[in-house]
Formats: structure tokens, C-alpha cells, sequence
């Protein structure tokens, strides 16, 4: 292949419509050209075809099919094809599930593979390769607007969602791609992009844990890079993190690409690179092999470094060699593309639906409940069953489709720009489904505010309707968006975590009625809530939870769905308390040493149900564990209340002595068991001591003798306990330990 | 000597009264006994002998020799007697100086190394041989409560600043402790004592400078550790820190003592070591040598690991040798106390006051000014002068001395526990200083509210006097105290940086009366002023400005002073913001990847002046220079208006492409120049280029060739600005490089 051949399979090509602005700064380099020109070469990839603009799925997927078949033609090679699917696939009429804080809450990584599977599956059927998807950033500051696009504040259950995911994505056939590797979720203040300020130690022990585990053990095909630096270093130049770490030390032999313009960044925003062809050649040799998305650096400024001897051709054909070798795995180098495209596509079939409702579902979290919950159906003695005739439904989320979605879902990113066209997908809003679920009940609606402005027109009528009504349901929270465009999501930082606008004074006018407030929460982060919680008779916190949303946050209300859902991230006391992570270590958390309180208002873990569960003893199995063995515990569950219900059995540990500071607490199991009421469950969890494996003084990761402590129940609290030693010598955790997987048997 | 001997060498003892509540945690572990049964062995440390209690200075002073006479006899060896001194010397009627950030305020090393001569003449007059000063932690974050007893938040102005203060102490004789070492400041969210998230880079290019420039320019003899943590490595038992470094790469050879109960802390807070013995163990084995304030895990504990073999002996003797080396060198070992103690002590004399007031009115900062000041004498076409006929002064701190005074003042520190005693020393109030001055003005008074509570009752008093009068002066800000008791100091952190209390309300209502208002903030950190800035007349910031600090406030305020100082801190946007540093890299501050502000409402080095200053170009000697050589700048100031002024002229550089990333603007030199009106004078930098270098990828410390951008401003402001090119190979730093000290040559 000539130069030219190999560095045009080392970028993509974004055919873009008019007037969407989709990332930062693209104006500044992209490039001129249509398709033919800039694929007369070939061509690496190509870039979000269906996600860019609302075409029909099966007009674009013959569109596809013709572009792949000319390339075929002309290079011998098609593209591969990359779309956004985080919480969906990224086209016009796709199901869009449940952002990932919903899934983090629903603590259920089965289901969110079963989730991934449907997505790969449409991805596969449109043609599409490659998902830029799962994000694996450590939630570290819920100021931070890419918060929702995370998981947790706990690497472990990331590590264990995403590889779910992962695994999901790759039996049908896509590629996934791990993001933002790494350090992104850790930036200054919560600022996107601001530098990030950890050592080698948080960083190996907290941040790149998910990412080890989905490579391990998830066999991920490709790796993003993130835009942050780290103490200084940017990722996207840094080999010790894309080469030595990834490849040399976990074996991974995908291919790594690069975020959108991050290439191009090394020298625009980092300064650490003298034009585009120095930073083509950084990010070469660190070990980014495609340059997405469009090729800005590695095309032209990349040839000429060539050609000047700047920068070693040896790196283009290493890189070009992993490309082509992905491609080889997808079956694209015999790829012909004479079969017909998809005509007939369903993207949100009924199965989508399901699986949909269920994460949902699972995702809600109910944070406090005088009794006033259910609202119907209740059996328990608080409930409001029978006694509610009148709901006023009131606030900026409760009649929003947009306000169940994340900002890289097709309506909140490419629709917003689209509003002639329909939103393609049917999306119960709560107002709607509740008044489905209520019939017998009367529902008056206003909307009180908007998400982020500073009118107060519309408060005085909710708090009317309100001050009429038996229970008002508050429904407030965020408006996904980009740069700016919304209240949370990629460029959509906080610097208070009030609620947005003026939906603080909405919720004090409510609660001033004296009607039983029931506060729901639909948002892309937790926000500080202290102040109105201990008012509210109820409190839910749903994460954007998708297209069956409105109907899951319904089933809660109403009482058809018994809640399930455990924090994912804790709910902070404060912005001015931030960062703040429930793995902090004891002098991370409040004490004598300073006036404030950190600790949050509820504990990562947290979620109430409408039943009640009391355990039994937790007992080890075994008094004394070899350093390198296994940590087998046991645990009753007994469904105490009179509704059937999941909980979810959380297992957590504490080193109380160790050769480094450790968090007061740890996630080492969970388990989400459903039990009747009346009824109980024992869990069992067996836990390779290499959970609580840590880096020690000498930064080898490994396994120290000494007391464990274990409890069920969440960070905070704990329901049961016991205490473990580890016995016998250092164990240093071994590159084929599988570590990461936490077998749990209930039974 | 015994091992018993030997331990007693390594403690100190403290004997403390009644009632005081001085330390965290104390009461957990310090032990009975008295000074007798305590030293039968001898004693390494008397601990705060002056600065316990109010007692008359001569009269502890008999006490001390008698003491010291009694241990000669009993051990051989007297004690090392040590007090805090940050701001003067901590004993009753000592004088009490400017806090640290007014010396950061005043750009002038000069001036603090007199302070710092003067204390320790106190300090050696009265038997004390070690102080617990400078604290060189570098500002990260003004949320916490200790950023008041730090300089700046640029590590050089921290670096020449805190050897200045170093020297002037160590020449009257007295050793000078460098604290805390090191990262303190860069605590998770501002808690005192949270986890430090810092890589090694930022850690040694930004952390560590200051403490390198005074122990290898300043020769500084003891060093204290610092409590925290780094990346979970607690600094008292990490000896890469407290010896790789400090000893072995940067030649110090003095004595390391421990924070207050930091050995302790090991086992009680950071839970990494197994009891005091194995805390003991483990802070000796890093390389602290004397524990403080008393021996709660240096005498029994330590001595039972050591009967155990659990500790080698032999790190006792490396102690024991350097604490007696230490007073050797302090001449204690020859040492009979025959001679009288001073009887006649004065500690606040005319040469104190003097230095007081000079370091004050140098440190007060001009935040705004649309004329109104100053209100006499002034000359500009804005002035009030002659206008002004009735004042009023509001606010909590107008006319509270307890506001001149930081957290460790004997003031804060210790009469706060005695309110029987008097205070000792002249101090007068902003509003007792501005009548002197303002003999021909009306000068009415309220206190509005308190500095830090919630009642609003005073702030209608307040409004009216200030409705009536020609112009309003609204003195705000902290009151220092411990653990709670201030709004700033150690254990005094803010989840918010708006005005404690309810004093905003009081400035919003003093400017609703529509006078104009001069706004004077005397704190311990910036504020978030933001919101009142842009409606006062005029502002004024002041860090605890001492004992002559209302007078050069006033002075300011009427113009007898023409104000001088610069902002050592960033004025922060927010909270929210935060951390923040003007150190950052691009993507640090605004940007289109983030919808938020960052970048503070008043940049680092901003000051006005009752003048004006004029710059011409700035020349650079030559166009290329080398690595290893040194930059040579010059410029001229004008003094444009109508008052002889001082300008303290900065000299920023930036790195326009660097391996890493670098700041947008970091401090290279600085001068403070007085300029008479209508004079003009030359300003030479002579700055070697070591100032510019920075740690690479491999952790390096080197200088790099390119562009290098040159100005003279404000971290934010150009008014001057060069270019010039580094060339010749790269130039790592020596050990014996003395890049630490700028030559700047007025001229």
C-alpha cells in the first residue's frame, strides 16, 4: 500500500448536513471535500451515518451499502462503520433505553447486557461495526456533565456493568469501545476537559480498574482515548498509558481510536504539540490508531512529517496493520456488499420495549417515604391507597419526552437541531403514564417552570393546583444537552448543585401548600436536595430512564412497581463539599479535623422499597483466607413487609489496617434477589481476595495479610457484619488472576 | 545513653493549662504526669512555652531558666525550646504582624525577612531556639480554612517570600521550621486534612518549590511534616519525602519534627499503621525525628517496639544524633543557664510597630475604585476630597481588633480562652484609625451584624446611618479561629466563599440606600465578591493586617497611603469553581468545552493604585538565549498621574509549546519600584532560565528549547510583552543550580 493508502485507513470521514454543531471547535479544521474526494484512497471509517441527521434507517442503510460498495470498488477495502450508541443506538426511530446511572442503579449488569445484545443487534443489521460505547469513567464530581453518561462512583460495578455491556455489543457482532480511557471523570472542579489532578496510585486503583476488567475479561475489540491530561501528560500523547499499560501489560490488540478532534487537540488545547503533524506523530507513537473524526492530522500533516522524516513511517503501518486487521475480524476485508440492504427495519421492537421498561424500572430509586407511596395499591399502613382522589402533577420534567433522555440520545442531540421532524420513537411522558395508571383518579397538570430559566410566572398555578389537590407530584431535574444547550451532559457543567433555574422555588411553593409533596427527581447527575428532602412526604431520583421511563417512574408512583433501585453515586451534601467519593478513605469523610460535613445526604447503596428486608447473620465461611483464595460469605434475606420485592444484597469491605490509606468502604458483591413477601433468600458471594487487592507502597498491586472487615447493607450502613483474616504472604495479583468477577449464587 | 535518654531527646513535652482546647484529638492521647516525672530521662522539646497562656513574658522567662537549669542538671542537656511565631511571636503583648498573605500582598521579600529578624530578636531575647514558621504550602483552593497562613499561590512568590522570612529569623539566631511538607494545601475539596490527589509532576513542580528554595537558598534547619496524605501515602511515614528528597537529593541536614500528633495520626486517622508503636516505628523510619508536642508514641510506645525488635534501634540513634546536633549547633549543649533571664522584655517596640505598619499599608490591595477614594487629599479628577462631609462605617469587622489578627495570633489563638486577660498590645480598629484621620469628617458608626451568625436586626441601623452620610465604608470579612470557632483558620473550612453570616445581606442593604460604597474585606482567604464588586464605589481587600493594620487601612482609605498591594490569590468566581490556580494550563480556565466561568473575578498580581503607571516596551537583551542561561529583560514605568506610588512590576512567562503542559501565565520575577509622579524608572530582570523549567515526561526538571513568551502585567493583563527563543540542547537542572532567586536590578 502507498502512504496514502494506509493513512487513509487510519481516519474517518463525517458527511455532515448543514447546521448541526456537534462537537467543540470542529469549525476550526475540518476539512473541505465531499466523500469521493476524500476516499480516493480508501477509508478508515466511517463516521455516524445514521446519527448525524433523521433519515429513514433503511434509505441511509442503501445509501450504506452503495458508499461501501464504490469503496470496495475503488480501494479494495469498505469502511468501517462507527455510530454513538450508549443508551441506544444513535438513528432516527431506535429504541433508547435508559442512560447509564440507570443502569449503575438497576445494579442488575444481566439486564444491561441483554440491553447491549438488542443494540448490537440493530447496529449489525444497519451495517454499522463499531459502538462508541460503554463510557467506563469513575463518576468522581457529579458537577462534571458527562456524569450521566457514567455508571457509578465504584469502579467494581462499573467494571462489572460495562463488561456486561461489552460482551452484549460483541455476541452480536459490534465492536465496543471503551471511554474515555482515561482520567476524563477526574478534572479539575468538575470542569470538561480541565486538567486532572490524581496520582498513579487513584489512578490504577480506581480509574482504570473498569477499563481492565472490560479488557480482560470483556475482550473489548477497541479502546477511546480521553481528551484529558493526567498530572500534566495528555492521554491522547501519552504511550505509557495507549501502549504499555493497554497492550503490553493487558494484552489488549484492538485498536485504539481516537475522541473526536482529539488528535488535533494535542496541539490546539494542549500546547504540547507544534502543528497538526507533531501531534499526529504524538498520537501515533502513543499509540492511537485511528483518528476520528475526520482525519485532520493524520492525512496531509501527517504525510508531510513523513515525508520530512519528523515522524517514523513505521508507526503508520503499525497502526494501519491494527486497522486492517479489525477489519479482517469483521469480516470486511471480504466484504462485498452485494447482498441487499435491510428494508424493512424495526429498531424499537416490542422486545426493545421490554427490556427497556425493566431496566427502568429497576433503575428508580426511592430516596424517603412517609407512607404516602403508593399511591395506589399500597397494602402497607401508611399508604395512601384508597384515600388519594386528586394528583396535581406539576414541574418541568413531568410532561417532557426530552427529560427522559441523556444528551447523546438521538432526540436530545440530533432532533433538537430536527424540530420539523417527529421524534420517531412513542415516549409516555410521567404526566401521561400516571394518568394511565390512575384512572379512577382525578390529575391536573402545570408545568411551574421551565428546566433552566428565571421565570416564576408559572409557579403560583402549580401551587394552586397543588394547595387543591390530595398529593402533588413534583417532577423536576434536567434537560440533557451539548455545550452549553443543557442543564447536564457533554460541555454542561455545574458550578452549584442546586437544582437548575428557578425549580428550587417550584418545589418550596409546592411544599408551602401542605400537601404532601412526592419530589421526583429526572436527571443526568444527583443534585443537592438536602434542603426540600426532609419536607418532601416522598422523594424519587430516577437517571434519564429511556424511552419506557415515564411508565417505570408511573409503576413506582402508583405502586404497580415495588422500587428497587441503590444509588450509583452518592447524593452530595453540597457543591462546595465536591469532589467527594464514597471510596474515600476515613480523613476523605467528616471528622474533628475541619467544621464541615461532606458526608452526603444519601449514601452510595441507598434505595428504600415498599416491602422491608431484615437479615440474618452474615457468616464467613471461613474464619482465616490464604491471601490468594477465596472470601466466601452467606447472608438471609428475609422479605419482612407484605409486597414482593428485589433487593439488592450489597457486600462491602474495610481494611482497617493497611499499607496505605483505604476506604472506609468498598463494594466487593452484589446481587439483586428477588423475594416474596413473607418469604426469604440466602446469597452467597465468593470473592477473590484480589477484590480487595490494592497498590501498595511499591505500586504492585496485591493482596495484604491482615483483618478484613465485611458487611451487607450500603456504604453507610450496616445491616450485618463480619470479620475475616487474611493469612499467609503478600499475594500479588497475577496478570491472568481473573480478579474481577464476583461469582454470587443465590439460593 | 539509654535508649530511654535517647527517646527523651526525640519529644517534647507540653505543659499546658486549664480550659485550652489547642489541637485536634488531643484529649485522646495525651498523657498525666507533670514536666518532672515526664524528663526524668530529659527532654528533647519544651513545647509553647510563651504561647500557652497569658503570662507576663519576663515572668515565664524565670520560669524557662529555672527549668532549663534543672534539666542541665538532672540530664546533662536542656531542652530546645520551641513556640509558633507565623505572625509574630505567639506570647502575650508580643507584636503581632500581617498574616501571611498580606506578605504574599506585598511582593516584598525584603520587608518580611525585617518581620521575621524582629521576631526571632523576641524569640532569642526569651530562650526560645525554634520557630514554627513559614508555612509555604501553596494555595490551591481558597475553601480551606488554612489558605490564611499560607503566602501565595505561586510557588515562587511563595519561595522567595518564605526564605526571606527563613533568613531573617535563622540571622537573629533562631531556627526556622518549614511547614507543612508537603501538599497540605491541595486537600480534596479544601477539608482539612482529605486526601491530597496529586501527581508527582504537579507535586514537584508546584508543591514542593518553595520548600526547595528554603532549604537549599534559605538553608533552612528544621522542616515539620505535613498530616496528609499523598495518593494514599500519609507524609509521616513516607521517607521517598521526608529523606530521598529532603536529605538525599536536597542536602538538608537539620531536624524533622512532627505536626502536632501527626505521628499519632498514622494509627488514629490514616489507619496504616498497627498501634503507636508501629506509628512510631514508621515516622522514624521516614525520617521524623522529633515528635511534638509531646511523646505520645516516641517514649513507651516506641520503646516497646523496640524491646520487640519490631523497630531497629539504630533509627533511633539517626534521630537521637541529629536533635543533638541541632542543639549543638544552637549552642545548648554547652548551655548552663547561669546567666539572668531577661527581666525587662519589650516585644512590641517602636521598631516593631513600625515594620507593622509599613508591611500593612503594602499589603492592602485596591480591588475597584470609581473615584470615591480616596477620601482625602485626593488629587484625582474622581476625588471625593473636599466632598465628604459625614462617613459611616459599618460591618462587623469595622471596629473589632480581633479582625487584624489570624488564626495563630496570640489574639486568636489564646486570649480567645481567656477573656479576663487584657490584650496586651495596642491594636486599633478601622473605625478608631479613620476618625484620627478624618478629623473634619463626621464619622458615624454601626456594627450591622456579627461576622458569622444569622441575626439581621442590626442591618436596618446600619442601612440608615449609612443612607445619611456622603459616602459609606462597609468592613467585612472573618474573625480566625480553631476547629470551628472562626470562619477561617485550621478546621475552619467553607463549603461557600460568599460572606459568612448574613453580611452579604448587610452589604446589599447598605447599597440599596444608594450611597456610594467602599467595600473593605478583612479576611483570611478571597471571597466570591463577584456579585457586589461592580456596584460598590469602591474595594478594598486586606488579609489580617496585624496590629498597625487598621491604620494602614485607614491611611489607604483616606489616601495618606497610596495603596501598593497585589493579590497573592486569585479573587475566585465561585465555589464551584474550585480548585482553581492561575498555574493552570489552557483547558484550566474558559473555554468552549465548558459552559462554565472559571477564571476569577480579580486575576492573581491585580492591584490599583491612586496613581497611574505607564509601560514602555519591554526589551529583551537578547533574541536568543540559552538553556542554561539567562533571560534579560527590561522595562520602563512611568508614573503618568498625579501621586508618587509604588508599582509592583511582573514579569510572567509562558511556554508556548512544551512536552507537557504548562500555565497559561506563570510568575518569573517580580519588583516592587516606588515611581514619584511624572518620574520614570527602569526595570532589569535578570532571570536565570532554570526559572522556566519544568519536569518532562521521564520527571526531569529541565529546561526545554523553543519560544518562550515574555510580559510585564498581571497574570491576566499584558501591558508589555517579549519574545524570545531558548536555544542549545536541553538543560536539566543541577543540583547546585541556584535557579531559585532572581536577580532584579532597579535602575
Amino acid at each position: 500500500m502507498t502512504l496514502e493508502q494506509k493513512l487513509a485507513q487510519l481516519v474517518g470521514f463525517w458527511e455532515k448536513g448543514d447546521g448541526e454543531v456537534v462537537a467543540p471547535l470542529q469549525g476550526e479544521f475540518t476539512r473541505d471535500g465531499g466523500l469521493d474526494e476524500a476516499t480516493r484512497h480508501g477509508l478508515g471509517h466511517l463516521t455516524r451515518v445514521y446519527g448525524t441527521r433523521p433519515v429513514d434507517p433503511a434509505e441511509r442503510a442503501a445509501w450504506l451499502w452503495r458508499k461501501q460498495r464504490e469503496l470496495v470498488a475503488s480501494s479494495g477495502i469498505p469502511a468501517l462503520v462507527h455510530e454513538e450508541c450508549l443508551t441506544g443506538l444513535s438513528a432516527w426511530r431506535a429504541a433508547t433505553f435508559p442512560t447509564p446511572l440507570a443502569w449503575g442503579a438497576s445494579f442488575d449488569p444481566a439486564l444491561v447486557g441483554r440491553m447491549a445484545g438488542l443494540i448490537g443487534g440493530s447496529m449489525r443489521e444497519l451495517g454499522v461495526h463499531q459502538g462508541l460505547a460503554p463510557v467506563l469513567d469513575v463518576v468522581r464530581d457529579p458537577r462534571w456533565g458527562r456524569v450521566e453518561e457514567c455508571i457509578a462512583e465504584d469502579p467494581y460495578l462499573i467494571g462489572e456493568i460495562g463488561t456486561s455491556y461489552v460482551r452484549g455489543l460483541q455476541d452480536a457482532g459490534v465492536h465496543a469501545t471503551l471511554k474515555h480511557f482515561v482520567g476524563y471523570s477526574a478534572s479539575q472542579a468538575g470542569r470538561n476537559f480541565a486538567p486532572v489532578h490524581v496520582g498513579p496510585r487513584e489512578l490504577a486503583d480506581v480509574l482504570l480498574l473498569p477499563f481492565e476488567m472490560a479488557v480482560r475479561d470483556g475482550g473489548v475489540r477497541s479502546v477511546m482515548h480521553a481528551y484529558t491530561e493526567i498530572d500534566g501528560v495528555p492521554v491522547a500523547s501519552d504511550p505509557t498509558i495507549l501502549t504499555d499499560l493497554l497492550r503490553d501489560r493487558w494484552g489488549f490488540d484492538g485498536v485504539v481510536v481516537a475522541d473526536y478532534f482529539g488528535v488535533a487537540f494535542l496541539d490546539l488545547l494542549h500546547k504540547v504539540a507544534d502543528g497538526l503533524g507533531d501531534a499526529a506523530g504524538q498520537a501515533l507513537a502513543a499509540g492511537i490508531d485511528v483518528e476520528l473524526p475526520t482525519g485532520d492530522a493524520y492525512l496531509e500533516p501527517l504525510a508531510e512529517a513523513i515525508r520530512t522524516g519528523q515522524v517514523d513511517e513505521a508507526l503508520v503501518d503499525r497502526a494501519a496493520t491494527r486497522a486492517l486487521l479489525q477489519k479482517a475480524e469483521l469480516g470486511l476485508l471480504d466484504a462485498s456488499f452485494d447482498d441487499e440492504p435491510p428494508t424493512h427495519v424495526d429498531l424499537d421492537t416490542p422486545e426493545h420495549r421490554e427490556v427497556a421498561a425493566r431496566l427502568a424500572e429497576e433503575s428508580v430509586v426511592l430516596l424517603a417515604n412517609d407512607g404516602v407511596l403508593p399511591l395506589a395499591g399500597g397494602t402497607g399502613a401508611g399508604s395512601a391507597a384508597g384515600t388519594v382522589r386528586r394528583v396535581a402533577v406539576v414541574g418541568p420534567n413531568a410532561d417532557r419526552a426530552e427529560a427522559m433522555f441523556g444528551c447523546y440520545s438521538f432526540v436530545n442531540h440530533v432532533l433538537e437541531h430536527h424540530p420539523e421532524a417527529e421524534r420517531g420513537i412513542e415516549v409516555p411522558t410521567v404526566l401521561e403514564a400516571l394518568r394511565d395508571e390512575l384512572p379512577g383518579v382525578e390529575v391536573t397538570a402545570a408545568r411551574g417552570c421551565a428546566v433552566d430559566d428565571d421565570d416564576r410566572s408559572g409557579i403560583a398555578e402549580a401551587a394552586t393546583l397543588a394547595a387543591a389537590a390530595d398529593v402533588a407530584v413534583v417532577v423536576v431535574g434536567d434537560q440533557a444537552g451539548l455545550f452549553g444547550r443543557g442543564t447536564v451532559g457533554e460541555g454542561c457543567d455545574r458550578d452549584d448543585l442546586e437544582l437548575p433555574g428557578v425549580q428550587r422555588d417550584l418545589v418550596e411553593a409546592v411544599l408551602a401548600t401542605g400537601t404532601p409533596v412526592v419530589l421526583v427527581v429526572v436527571s443526568g447527575r444527583p443534585y443537592a436536595i438536602d434542603s426540600v428532602l426532609g419536607r418532601a412526604a416522598a422523594a424519587v431520583q430516577a437517571f434519564f430512564p429511556g424511552e419506557e421511563g415515564g411508565r417505570a417512574l408511573a409503576g413506582v408512583l402508583t405502586g404497580r412497581v415495588n422500587p428497587s433501585g441503590r444509588l450509583p453515586v452518592s447524593l452530595p451534601r453540597s457543591a462546595g463539599a465536591q469532589p467527594y467519593s464514597y471510596l474515600n478513605p476515613a480523613l476523605g469523610g467528616d471528622g474533628d479535623v475541619t467544621n464541615l460535613r461532606s458526608t452526603p445526604v444519601r449514601p452510595f447503596g441507598f434505595g428504600l422499597s415498599y416491602t422491608t428486608f431484615a437479615y440474618g447473620a452474615l457468616d464467613a465461611v471461613d474464619d482465616e483466607v490464604a491471601t490468594d483464595g477465596r472470601i466466601r460469605v452467606a447472608v438471609r434475606v428475609t422479605n419482612t413487609g407484605e409486597r414482593d420485592g428485589d433487593e439488592v444484597v450489597q457486600l462491602y469491605a474495610h481494611d482497617p489496617v493497611a499499607s496505605v490509606t483505604r476506604p472506609v468502604a468498598q463494594l466487593v458483591g452484589f446481587r439483586r434477589v428477588r423475594v416474596a413477601a413473607g418469604q426469604s433468600a440466602v446469597v452467597r458471594f465468593d470473592v477473590p481476595t484480589t477484590r480487595v487487592a490494592f497498590s501498595g507502597r511499591d505500586m504492585v498491586r496485591a493482596v495484604e495479610p491482615g483483618a478484613l472487615q465485611l458487611w451487607v447493607g450500603t456504604s453507610a450502613e450496616r445491616c450485618a457484619q463480619a470479620e475475616v483474616r487474611l493469612v499467609g504472604p503478600l499475594h500479588p495479583v497475577l496478570d491472568d488472576d481473573r480478579w474481577t468477577v464476583t461469582e454470587v449464587c443465590p439460593g
